[in-house]
C-alpha cells in the first residue's frame, strides 16, 4: 500500500518531507490539507491525527505526525533506497544529526517562524501593520542561532553534520527559504549561511523547485 | 572511560538524563555547570560545546549537546543495559516516541518554560514583578498542550507512548516537575495529567528524589 503525507506545501516542514521522499523515489502520495482554512483542525483529519499537526504520515492503518518523526520512520523503512549519509548509522555520525534536529526545533525553526509570522502571517491575517519592533528583536534572534551554526556545525564542515548532505540540511534549507515570500534577507551579516545554502540547493534539485513551486506562486502573489 | 555528563541540576533536561544514567546503572560522572552565572557560555565550556547547551555529554574525546540527541546517544551505547521499552526498536512503537519527542520541545518544553520564566526566573533577575497578563496567556498556551497530550499520547496508554514508561515520559515530567518550586498547579483542569504524573514520578524512584535534591532546594528557598 502506498504511504500517503498529508501537507500544505507553503508549510515548510511539509516541503521538506516532500522534497525527501522525490529525491529518495519512495513511492508515495500527497494529501492536501489546508492550514489556512483550518482543516488540520477538522474532525476528518483530528480523528486520525489527534495532535492537529500537519505534515501527517499515513502507512496502512498507521498514523503519525511530526516531521522529525516521520523523517526518522522513513529512513528506517526505506533503508534500502536511502543512502547511509542522509541519516548515517554510525553511533557518532548520527548523534551529530539528532542534535542539529534537537537545536532545528527552537534554533532554526522557532526563530525563522517568529519574524515570517510577524511579517508576514500576521499582517495578512488581522489586517494590522507589521511590529517592527517585534520583528527588529526577532531577527537578532535569528542572527545569533545563525551565528551559532557557522560555529558549530559548520566549522569545518560544507554541511551541516558532516562532508556530505543529510537530512538536517533539508529540515534547515527548507525553514531559510520561506523568506523567498517576503525577499528578507536573513544572511546579510552571515555571508558563510548563503554559501552555505546555495550548496545544499543545488543538491536537492530538481525536487526542491518541483516542490516549492506553491512556495514561488506565494512569493509572486506577496509582491502584488 | 567514563562518561561525564555537564549538568546544573535546576534545569529539566538536565534532571532527565541524570535520573536516567541512574536508574539504568549506567557508570557516569556528573560535572557542574552554573547557568545563573553563565559558565556555559565561557570558553572552557563552549570551546567543546559551541552551541553552549546543558546539558552536555563528554565520551573520550566526543562531545555533545542537546538532551534528546544524549538520550538517542546512550540508548544506542547502552543498549546492554536498557530494557527495551524505554526506546523501542519496533519501527511504529519507536516512532510514537519519536513523535512525542519532536512535540515536547515546543508543545511542553516550550509552555511550560515561558510560565515559568515569566513567574520566578524574570522576577528573581529583573526585580520587576510578576507580568500577570503574560502569564495568563502563557498558561492558556500550557492547557493546550496538556489538553493535546490527553486525547493523543495518553487516550488508550497509561504512559505516553504506550503501556510502558519510555524516555518520552522522562522528559515530559521533569518538565511539568519545575513548578514544585514555585507551587502552580498545572493540572487543575487536566485530571488526567495528575494521576499520569504520579505514575510516572513512582516508576522513577529512587533516582527521581535524589537528583531533584536541588530543585526541592530551590522550592524551600523560594518560599521564604
Amino acid at each position: 500500500m502506498t504511504i500517503q503525507l498529508y501537507v500544505d506545501l507553503r508549510s515548510q516542514p511539509c516541503r521538506s518531507l516532500a522534497i525527501f521522499l522525490k529525491l529518495m523515489g519512495i513511492p508515495h502520495e500527497l494529501q492536501y490539507i489546508d492550514l489556512f482554512t483550518g482543516e488540520h483542525k477538522k474532525p476528518e483529519y483530528a480523528d486520525k491525527f489527534p495532535l492537529q499537526v500537519v505534515p501527517g504520515l499515513k502507512d496502512g492503518d498507521f498514523y503519525l505526525g511530526e516531521m522529525v518523526a516521520i523523517f526518522r520512520y522513513l529512513t528506517t523503512k526505506y533503508a534500502d533506497k536511502i543512502e547511509d549519509h542522509w541519516y548515517p548509522k554510525d553511533m557518532k555520525s548520527r548523534a551529530r544529526v539528532d542534535e542539529y534536529i534537537a537545536f532545528h526545533h527552537t534554533g532554526t525553526r522557532g526563530k525563522c517562524v517568529a519574524i515570517f509570522v510577524a511579517e508576514v502571517l500576521a499582517p495578512a491575517f488581522s489586517g494590522k501593520p507589521v511590529d517592527q519592533e517585534k520583528v527588529k528583536t526577532d531577527a537578532e534572534n535569528l542572527k545569533q542561532s545563525l551565528d551559532k551554526i557557522e560555529r558549530s556545525f559548520l566549522k569545518d564542515n560544507d554541511f551541516l553534520c558532516g562532508k556530505e548532505i543529510s537530512i538536517a540540511d533539508i529540515m534547515a534549507v527548507c525553514e531559510f527559504m520561506q523568506f523567498t515570500v517576503n525577499g528578507r534577507d536573513i544572511f546579510k551579516d552571515n555571508p558563510k549561511m548563503k554559501g552555505y545554502m546555495d550548496r545544499v540547493k543545488a543538491r536537492l534539485q530538481p525536487a526542491l523547485d518541483e516542490i516549492n513551486a506553491k512556495l514561488y506562486a506565494w512569493r509572486d502573489s506577496h509582491a502584488k
